[in-house]
């Protein structure tokens, strides 16, 4: 017997799908991307899930069911705008404990149809089931992209510019921020939690935004990056990811990735490295992107995008450039729900 | 506060959807059938999704995980044909407790697998996360369908016939017998099972095929049903869903029913009503359409189907002719798993 922890999320999905072939002549991308692409004439459909269980990927001590529902949704959005596409549709399925009232599914809904109506996306089914324990949730999207937009993850070639949007760690260090106050509010009926000047790491955890801009900026300014996906396990383990399917290697440099100036402060606060939290801390839902060197200006003139490092070749590794000029090589240590 | 149970699982999707609009073009349609429709140049897209979750929808006391997965993707195909579709692509989602090892988690995706092989389908992507408790299974199946062969329910007329396909209670009573022969079973290392004789029960529960081959032979035959749904919760409860979506009534003959002889035998042995258990047991997957009167001797002769009764005016109301003549009004009493 193999203990799962043993392998790891990626090690287990690995040996799963490792041999399992696609016999539908519509199915040109399955398992390994952030949406499954399948060709329809004229057109490419995408398809992504998720499955959310309580205590595991949330907490309801923190998060409103509101901001639950709308981040499940929209993370959802987030890996269809990774493969360059644009989601359509939706199905939620919901398991729900005894605990939950109507008003509360009501209010996880709502904050489904908040993002789904911010992004244009319609709920098209799903099912709904009692749970024996906590709140199961679970998102399909499907969306389409033309089929020579589509951008996937293996198209990462040497001398490529690698580009992040917006900055990274935000939403880590609004988790730690939310659970420090929770177990500061423990048995304090009149706690009031210390937020002030920390509400946009607290946005950035509980309400993350899908990079529709970024994806449509990249279209405006006439640039399709070789290869795209979106940050939800760390920086460290997307570029890794990227660099794996693309046999390539890469080098990103400390004093370019972007941080904010609240994730710095918190980080201090809990004396944590702030790179490491940029690096490891999941659920940014940014874009991580290369796009051909010949694209630097291009790319330079989007204000939310900043180039953070290039490709190597594959024998080069993987690694970060520190202020001091070492070389630190890159390691995934995102959050491994299975550990 | 409303208790969830006050609604029921119809009740509280119809609640929770009421008021949701599609703004997608290619959302043609969206809840309310067993599955959605997309608009895709010259196709329609279909797309259903299914969660399972343990002791809710299976208990691995008596479930094999290889015929759990088999199932887990085989309901989700069924909901495909039901629409007059073909399954193409399949996700798979998994929220997987410690005490599951790798060798399981293999066994039930050999069991997805195999039921892929089988009818032809993809997987095409997934998710796989760590579960504070049980097994949690979360299948979405998209397929596609030329725009003018999807049936839905609503399209049911006046004078219609009512069709179904192979038999119907066989996997309730089969759940019946495997429910007793576990609680026969406990303590005792010893035991064995008394399956003789009563196989095809259990397999209809443990192993349900999705009814393509009906699909197929209306096709030949060239009958195009004017509704049709699969038999998931029980005969009583998606007749009534078709004739409250085509605003019509039902006649059904008690005599009519389909019921195999091992499901009779079993009915028997635990002095169940046989036909409360036709009309009302689920997970039968058979499928039940509806027939315009002038395809009467087309649909007769095909083997696996049988015509059980005939669409009336709304206004008639919903009945089953029992074997002595009287009227018995349907009533939903399926399954639900939000009791």
């Amino acid at each position: 017997m193999t203990e799962i922890s043993t392998l790891g999320e990626f090690g287990l999905i690995e040996h799963i799908t490792r041999d399992i072939k696609l016999v539908q002549s519509s199915s040109l991308r399955g398992i390994g991307d952030d949406a499954a692409v399948m060709s329809y004439p004229d057109t490419r459909v995408l398809m992504t899930t998720d499955l959310l269980l309580e205590n595991v990927h949330f907490s309801l001590a923190y998060v409103p069911l509101k901001h639950l529902g709308y981040k499940a949704a929209v993370v959802n959005f987030s890996d269809i705008y990774a493969m360059n596409g644009t989601p359509r549709q939706i199905t939620v399925s919901l398991g729900i404990s005894k605990r939950f009232t109507v008003e509360h599914i009501e209010e996880l809904y709502s904050g489904i149809r908040l993002a789904c109506d911010i992004y244009g996306v319609d709920i098209v089914g799903g099912d709904t089931t009692a749970s024996h324990q906590g709140l199961v949730i679970s998102i399909t999207c499907i969306g389409d992209a033309r089929p020579d937009d589509i951008v996937t993850r293996d198209g990462a070639r040497n001398t490529d510019l690698i580009c992040v949007s917006g900055n990274l760690g935000a939403a880590y260090m609004g988790l730690q921020l939310l659970e420090r106050e929770r177990i500061a509010s423990a048995g304090n009926k009149d706690f009031e939690p210390a937020f002030a000047g920390k509400e946009y790491i607290i946005e950035r955890q509980l309400k993350p935004e899908a990079r529709r801009d970024v994806v449509k900026a990249l279209a405006d300014a006439g640039i399709k990056p070789t290869a795209m996906m979106d940050v939800s396990d760390g920086l460290s383990s997307e570029l890794l990811h990227i660099c794996k399917q693309s046999r390539c290697g890469c080098r990103i440099y400390e004093d370019r990735i972007p941080i904010d100036y609240q994730t710095a402060v918190m980080a201090e606060e809990i004396n944590m490295n702030l790179v490491t939290a940029a690096l490891n801390g999941g659920e940014d839902y940014e874009l991580l992107f290369t796009v051909p060197l010949t694209d630097h200006d291009k790319v330079s003139a989007i204000e939310s995008v900043k180039v953070i490092g290039y490709i190597t070749k594959e024998e080069d590794g993987c690694a970060m450039i520190t202020r001091d000029g070492a070389e630190m090589t890159l390691r995934a240590q995102g959050w491994n729900p299975l550990k």
